[in-house]
């Protein structure tokens, strides 16, 4: 078997009427018009939404797959990085859109890393009150978990992603050669998803990410789609059990309780979705050890590992009530309470409801410098 | 039975795990709060979103009532009138939802008419990805169509209703007496979407209306009653068999291109809703005829029922250009065609998907003055 056919995976995530397909090949940039004929009637007219880092690389290509299929293209250019997922943003799509005069059958394809795809998502959602879209994710943290599973979403400027919906794509097309241009800030910060999957509900993977984090480092093409692929099969079971996070979806964001209120804190200026979430399951290793659930040596082991592939592991400075404050504003609040995603060790995550404020101000003192 | 009794309706919207009921009842007001008790495990924190001209009048009943069943309430007072469903309305909106920390599972209450039900509704449905939503409609238009069904959206400069979502309340709660206080202008263009029920489906309660509508503009309860209850029924038998508009959900939409263009052309500022799709209706009803569809004398006995209400029927002059623009954005815009709700007569409304735009121009021209 050639390289290339080891490493096309086509997951189907089955979700009824909303059911869709997550195809991984390298090259496959290239046949996203010829694919999305077969997805649609008859090619029309398509809008691609995308920022200025990656649209210099990868729209001309996209756009003549697309116009050789037959589609109109026009497109919409956003500014680069997580501080312009705003509303602003938001309205500058809705403009574009409005210009296109995109009919209600006519897709959005979100060309671009997990801001991209987040916003994309939400403004598809939401012009006439919901279009096509599909995920053409161009980041690792994009490939392996943020272009899966339909949650979109914008930030306010007191909470991330508070403004969003549960709206899936009609297809997510994942090429993993585009991840060579990435610079490596972003691949290290795509590979913390990956290794989630492992602490949440695979210790093999887990293990396997270790053995192989040089590798996925030095952009190895069989270990960049296996993690990939491995990746999204979690992910789509995941959403196949629980669309709307009622349970156990919620797993999935281990670290982010404490990873969105960094980044909030921040003013998702400083560090990357990825990073926040790396330092943020570095606090819950340490919240799950301090409560008795977690071995001893569980927080070791993790922080190890993000630190070899050369993610930030140090908790930034606040204090208490800043950190309550805006963890408060976390979707993951039900009524008063806080709920955290805890490991009872490696591989292993659950949903801890009641978590005593005290244990989260403990949690944070342990960690002050000096 | 007691007059009460008589008026007292229940209707049941049967859309799976979206189901809800309409609640229609004189004096029901008060009782909200005991409801919602009843709807949610138990009572915690709500928002009621209202207008500065509501909300003088109801507010205080109605956080009496969800107070004295436990809720912890906040409100959000918006602007009152079409052109403030914007996305700055919005904006405040989701302000009033961060800072009141409201959870995935406490509900928003829209206190008010279409526009405030249109904009909590969407609100609702992207606060957190979506919380529950509540419908207290306190105008005619908005008892007798837009708080059920579950369309809900905010207009762009460029087009009403263009941003949105399909979000199912989890309850519409009718009370008729506070339709008392409503200036005859808002009760008349109420009236219009009512008589809608009759031309698109229901050609006995056309008929009805026409023998009763001096009573109805006199808000007789027992018309008013019978006006709303069977409009709602009429309402959530369309929307059971055609939640997201697919097929003959968008009848609804009669009189809606033109009265939608009406309204946008004149910048949401001088035609209530319910008037621009009166006028629209009338030249829905010219062109069904044009076409060779309706019977002649559709129009004029469409026309005179609209008159003996007091309701605007002059068509407001725009070039064919400005008209084409303006209806081009419209929602019911498939590709290029443009879709038209015609009349076979009164009571048969049908979807005509290949309306010539010339047939359009001369429309347009048979209403020129002089």
């Amino acid at each position: 078997m050639a390289e290339s056919e080891v490493n096309i995976h086509n997951y189907h995530v089955d979700l009824g009427v909303r059911s869709y397909d997550i195809h991984i090949e390298p090259g496959c940039l290239d046949g996203l018009g010829q694919e999305m004929a077969k997805l649609f009637a008859r090619p029309t007219r398509c809008m691609v939404i995308s920022n200025v880092t990656i649209a210099p690389l990868y729209m001309q290509r996209v756009r003549s797959s697309l116009e050789q299929a037959g589609w109109a293209v026009s497109e919409c250019i956003l500014a680069d990085g997580e501080r312009y997922k705003t509303m602003e943003s938001f309205g500058l799509i809705m403009d574009a859109l409005m210009e296109s005069k995109l009919s209600r059958n006519e897709p959005i394809i979100a060309l671009g890393g997990g801001v991209v795809g987040d916003m994309s998502g939400f403004a598809a959602s939401c012009y006439r009150r919901g279009i096509p879209f599909i995920q053409v994710p161009t980041t690792v943290l994009a490939q392996v978990d943020s272009s899966v599973g339909g949650k979109t979403a914008i930030n306010h400027p007191h909470g991330k992603n508070m403004i969003g919906a549960f709206y899936q794509p009609k297809l997510v097309w994942i090429d993993p050669k585009v991840l060579t241009t990435l610079e490596m800030r972003e691949i290290r910060a795509g590979i913390a998803e990956a290794i989630k999957y492992g602490l949440i509900r695979d210790p093999d993977f887990f293990a396997w990410m270790q053995d192989n984090e040089q590798a996925a480092l030095d952009l190895d093409a069989d270990v960049l789609a296996r993690m990939i692929h491995t990746s999204c099969r979690h992910k789509a079971e995941v959403v196949m059990a629980d669309e709307t996070e009622q349970g156990q979806r919620a797993l999935l964001n281990l670290g982010h309780t404490f990873g969105h209120a960094i980044e909030s804190m921040t003013h998702y200026s400083t560090y990357l979705h990825g990073e926040g979430v790396a330092i943020g399951t570095v606090m819950a290793a340490r919240l799950s050890e301090q409560l008795g659930y977690a071995p001893e040596g569980t927080e070791t082991s993790i922080r190890a590992c993000y630190q070899r592939i050369g993610l930030p592991v140090a908790v930034p400075q606040f204090s208490a009530t800043q950190w309550l404050d805006a963890m408060g504003h976390d979707k993951k609040n039900v009524g008063s309470r806080i709920r955290y995603i805890l490991l009872r060790g490696i591989g292993d995550a659950f949903l801890a409801e009641d978590v005593d404020p005290d244990a989260i101000i403990r949690l944070i003192d342990s960690f002050r410098h000096g």
